[in-house]
């Protein structure tokens, strides 16, 4: 079972995992909760490239491929062995992100993203993806408490983040068969017994 | 007019590059010679992470897609500007190198290489390509007398040279209205000859 959660920054996700993972635990699988580049020397490097601060603009499909290609490492270096090696793997972040990021958000087509990752992921599909639905009010509130210096895409204005938002909403539609929607807008408690609820759905149903 | 040299290490592409710049000025063009990284920070630093020695194994399609990035931003900060102030760019190794390298070489499947390209690089295909056509032991043997220092993708063997050489040959057969062949087993001004007459007959008829 390979779990995705996706989402703009301040949705909650990352809150979310670790209690989540203790949930399945408790239930008696194991779990691995991974994110890129996820102790990958080489998605490290690639994300050190892409979070740099620089004069030069970087181009957008630059961008998008440097996600990608760290993406496939971190994909065949931890996610493909835990997942053979029977873990529920749950990754914060995958092939989503860079569709509403770079796609919606930068304006490359979707559906161009979504050719490059199916040719270079090929199977590696998430079985399911939570998405956390927040407003973006909520997820800037969210945001401005947490203490920590900004990188170079953090610092993108409200137009980008609404691009983005509509970006996942359109890969909901397109992908309703993975696709789960968290309202994220609620408390942490509320946000994490969605998640278990929808996980443990999800579970029951692959048993039968 | 873009003119890319393809071929493998060894092959004398390199060496003939600035006697050909310096033919095409005295008839009286505007010459860009470049090649990937061009002088672009953010294609330098993928090109580090590229070149890198590590323990962990490169996935192949990592590699194809950080070169294809290096490409995307080195096309958009140097080639493209050259081209529409007129210049005609030549350009050692482009996108014929990584279907031969990463797809040949490292068992890509070279149709999926060239649907990347293609939706990323879109319509900057070279015009020309020049392919230097050279057997492996002359291209060893030039390789050899080079006091270089010895890069991650430096250390292939014969066979993986006989793979990228192999899916050049199968380029060369799939593109025949831009690629054009130097027999590059001859010696230096032999070679150069036989760039310079492709090169102008390509200019007559463009003019036409």
């Amino acid at each position: 079972m390979f779990i995705t959660l996706e989402g703009p920054d301040g949705s909650g996700k990352t809150t979310v995992v670790e209690p989540l993972k203790k949930h399945l635990e408790d239930e008696g699988y194991k779990v691995l909760v991974t994110r890129e580049p996820g102790g990958t020397k080489i998605s490290e490097e690639i994300r050190n490239v892409l979070l740099k601060k620089r004069d030069e603009k970087m181009d957008p499909w630059t961008e998008a491929l440097l996600f990608i290609a760290s993406r496939k490492q971190h994909l065949v270096d931890v996610i493909i062995p835990a997942l053979k090696d029977g873990y529920i793997v749950i990754c914060d972040r995958y092939m989503d992100s860079t569709s509403a990021y770079q796609g919606a958000g930068r304006g490359l087509k979707v559906n161009d993203i979504d050719e490059v990752q199916h040719i270079v992921l090929g199977e590696w599909v998430p079985n399911l993806t939570l998405y956390f639905n927040v407003d973006i009010d909520v997820a800037n509130a969210r945001m401005n408490t947490r203490d920590e210096s900004k990188n170079r895409l953090d610092e993108e204005n409200n137009d980008y983040k609404k691009k983005v938002i509509s970006g996942y909403k359109d890969l909901i539609k397109k992908h309703p068969e993975r696709f789960e929607v968290v309202d994220a807008n609620k408390d942490k408690d509320n946000v994490l017994k969605q998640a278990i609820r929808i996980v443990d759905e999800k579970l029951k149903n692959e048993k039968k």
